[in-house]
């Protein structure tokens, strides 16, 4: 693949992706592109941290998959490339699964009970208890642009360094959230993503996990130049957000559930964009367990078909 | 036992809720489980935490129970799983009765006097003084939703890895709190309830203790769907309750005196829910010594008649 | 001593309140009841840290009492269980007093200058000073009730947990205060006395310093029942202060400057009700050498006559 | 080179500049100053960090500048005495040039979507990344006057003790910011330049990076005196700014893009103030790569023509 | 020297003031009191720090003073007993003057730009940065009723246990500020500098730098009883103030600058108050060389023929 942005002399892919990456962060990395999953490069995971985030209501729909077990078997039995949970799902119900699913450690996590105004994810788990359960990853959610930043920043700080220390890749969910934010064209605005996308990598992310671009030509107005003058299709949007990320693998986040089309088409933007995969949580374990395996197949096999980029 | 909720072949006990867990978790848990109180996989806890959490005014009703020596002796001779209390209390009258009765130290408290707006029980004791003093299993009390909830979570992520490094159990006292909780149906609503159950073990706990969800269903329209939407009986309500912990034990919490009866119906419910048992403190001690006797043999013999579940 | 409150048969005192301490807690306790001051189980301290908590306005009344040297050779002099101070005058006048009085290095202060709506009082001393120091004990204000009682809680917990490290007895200055215990009849009133005893009890205090409680039939309308409904003696409700703090031992606070009958008098009441002795400062040192001494000897024959507890 | 300020008696430099810093210092800031980009004791840096700071929307004006290829690459060839950016970037785009271009690792960094009325840059990289990663110097934003000064210093504080452990230069980007700035004549006064050149001296900084003062008769007015009294030209107060960093070299930041004369000017300012360089992002990279060479070339020549003071 | 306060029984020197410091700091003070400046037991400090604190306005009135050789030549020509600077100019020019002239490190600092409400000057400095660079003092500056008063103790505290465990003298620059002060008779006001003097004390300063007291009969009824109902002269207020520092040395604070009768008349109060010195800065290095010298001249003259103590 070549990527339009920037003159030929600059391709940026020269050499793969994983070339600059520790020995650690590149053999467990391969683990995720390569042994499990759709493979060949892409990636596809399984998230079950709804629980925290939005508490039990998300299971209502699918009651089998309030049972942490669903997810787990579903991601085993499936082929997913990895299972992205906290410590208390993956120390209680991962034994159970060890080495047939890579293992994804979520560290830090909120309820959404209070606003988002200041949003903070305070870690609970370390890249040590990853390191201790054979993780391959772990996960990071960073809230780009809220007023506790600071704090934030910090803290991803001493989980990256803990990454570089053990050669676990850092996955960093980059959700632009918080008070400020909602007045520059909001969380889901083109400028939003594709600045979360960019800090993201700045700060050290291995994988970026990207929410899609919402084009809405009345709020992209509140954005700073040139998101608010400028036009752009979905397509650039998107492709704009995972250059952004340079290095980084991109995957695209679901959210709540949508029709399969939509589902499909989303997962053939993001890889047609450049991205490496996609991590689906309610559109898929909030069907029945046959349908689940259904979509799955045809997820794994738009990934396939879509890859347009080698990492 | 087989839980109702998801598909047949999705059975959660398909071997014991301890079998994930490490040897020194395990050789403490049996102890509480089966060694002492009821035991054949019960739980039946004595707290005496509420002279920091509400102050003495509590020990009027049974001038007797503002003596330490009145809980330990009738939780040692009397037979319950464990004791529950702060560092101050282990350290001056445990030492009388070790061995005779497991210590569950609670490591964090706070007063009564400020507002519970913004909830936080800071740690002053640690999971290292548990071991010296011969514990069986630490209780941290989170207070899910409250605005607090970073330090909380960071705080409790601590304790855990503390009880990972030295095999002790976690019991979390999960309690709805705060102001934002207070506005979508409140402390006690099932949502409250089913969320923090679902949060303590997504945590890590190894037992939650729960409050009984209080239906309403003008309060609970100001829940979240599906909670907003749904009717539920409290049969239903506290076995939601107990599935969202997953494989962490449930034990339910009593609070302020009740009669007689309603204690009782309460024990049985949670036991037919799949809890594990009941932690009462007022509903006890503020008894005297002949009735508290009394009653605690009729909650045994409810807790060992009504079982669904082995752990 | 029996104790009246709880049944014959929970006797509190089965055994020595220091039974249950550590070696060096004993140890330096036993020099703090029997070897210095009145001795026989009683405790007489003279506290001198006015200067910051109050500034040194306190010593305009005897000028003399400015120069530390005054209260330091007063304590050694008359014969005192203990004087307790900062550093900063530990360090620089207790060289000359070394072995002739015990020593009780007060790890925190705070200045009156801000209001004490959210009262914290930070340490700048640690119980290694109080070793190296040659202490027997160290002193810690706790603001029972306050806003911050999260930080102050998380602080004591470190020194209490330092106090079990190196077996030094941790006294706690036990006081209500901030805006919340004003609300609910004020930092002297009989239910925040009684919940500061406790809670430095449950916190792991091994003596108690507190005020006396002072009736209020109109403002202890605003206390939580049953205190805001039944009617107490001040004998009663000393004995119940004394009572909620178990086995950590009690010793009553001065305050201001009362005339003498009635700090005698106040002197027999916590001793009748169980306390261990008295922490006199403004008291004894607004007066001058002679008749310092004067009521030094009162006092000390007062405690000694009173006494009610051997602890 | 004499400074005219101060009495010939009190010459500046009487010795080089470098003379009492720690060999490891020396080392890495004469590779800097000598060994690439123009030399001869001058600084010329290339910054990559508009990413995290402004968001993706400054690679605009030039697609090809978002792979940071670009600018690395642009670094190297053009000859730059430094490249400055923060670990992200760093570690997956560095080692293709590592030895061609020397690194100066950007410590800490914030969005611009929060409000910078109390702005604080948090630190996720540390000294020890930038030994790992062979960098010659390490960048800090301070943001000088902010109300968050105090959590700044203490942070500046501990990168400032890192570089005296490792031999690190400490290159202080000195921003005057925040509120309370705004109300004396604002961030770009001569006043708050001047201000946080000394500033960062103070603090522990080797090289200072100032932005030009602009002089603004009504504005000043709300300075202190003597700014809001006397009259300065352009010349003066450039000069003054770069006399208050003392021993700290100076090197100028470019901020937005402007016209190449004035470029060039502001380059020539710097030096004939006893600048040593400057630091030119935008006014650089957001040019074709043609362009960029031929500024480059200029900007060299200007640096090293108008030279006054050799470090 | 006999002091006037107290009886005559409790002489406050029946022995070296130094007599109770450990022997690390005996030797650092004793460098200061008799080896440098004016000697025979007297402090003569010039401060430079106005750069940080003030910003360089300060240096207008004296161009060369803009450059720290200025001072440090001064400082080291003239026969100070020490130059008190932060680390930065410390580490680039005290090396120039090693021996010359002792260094006392101040440790922390903050600008003035945003208000001192809440003032606080946080530790960028530490005293293993003073022991490297061959201190003979560490320099604190503490905000004596400031509404963040907890974390100055705390910080304070961890400095002055790190000059415990280094030997290092420790001056407290005590300085009343904040909201709270304002309303209680002012900054300047005697019961404010009392009150500071004694904080300092009761915190192990080894030396208190006090502002001069300022005597304001309207104002002073704001502050509390008896400096609200007394009536006192200049020479009784400073008197009061060394008083309340006990056995730590005082030195008088200059200010900004003042005619040299008054200067002088200062110098000559707090030496027959029982001070031990003067530290003043801009009184001194805002005068060119020659008249610098002149008055530096007059000042030793002044501190030797007035001591009234031998520390």
């Amino acid at each position: 693949m070549a990527m339009t942005v920037g003159k030929a002399e600059f391709s940026t892919e020269t050499h793969s992706l994983l070339a600059t990456l520790a020995p650690g962060k590149r053999t467990r990395l391969r683990r995720l592109l390569y042994e499990f999953g759709p493979g060949n490069g892409t990636l596809f995971f399984l998230p079950i941290d709804q629980g925290v985030e939005h508490g039990p209501r998300d299971f209502f729909a699918n009651p089998a998959s309030k049972d942490p077990q669903y997810q787990f078997r579903l991601a085993a039995e499936a082929g997913y490339s990895g299972i992205a949970c906290g410590y208390g799902m993956a120390s209680k119900y991962y034994p159970d699964y060890a080495g047939q699913v890579p293992l994804v450690l979520k560290l830090n996590s909120r309820t959404e009970v209070p606003p988002s105004d200041e949003a903070f994810s305070p870690c609970h788990g370390t890249v040590e208890d990853a390191v201790r359960l054979g993780a391959d990853a772990v996960g990071y959610t960073l809230y780009v642009g809220s007023p506790n930043q600071a704090e934030d920043f910090i803290q991803l700080g001493g989980v990256r360094r803990d990454c570089d220390r053990y050669g676990m890749p850092l996955v960093i969910w980059a959700y632009p959230r918080g008070r400020d934010i909602d007045k520059k064209g909001g969380r889901d605005s083109f400028y939003a993503i594709d600045y979360a996308a960019r800090v993201a990598m700045e700060l050290g992310a291995d994988i970026v996990k990207l929410n899609m671009p919402k084009l809405n030509p009345e709020k992209d107005k509140e954005s700073p130049a040139p998101y608010s003058e400028m036009e752009f299709t979905q397509e650039e949007a998107i492709r704009h957000c995972v250059e952004s990320a340079g290095r980084a693998l991109v995957v695209l986040s679901g959210g709540s559930k949508v029709d399969d089309d939509k589902l499909l088409e989303q997962t053939r933007l993001i890889m047609e964009a450049g991205g490496s995969g996609v991590i689906f949580g309610r559109n898929v374990w909030q069907r029945d367990w046959n349908d689940a395996l259904k979509i799955i197949d045809q997820i794994k096999k738009t990934l396939l078909e879509n890859r347009t980029r080698i990492p």
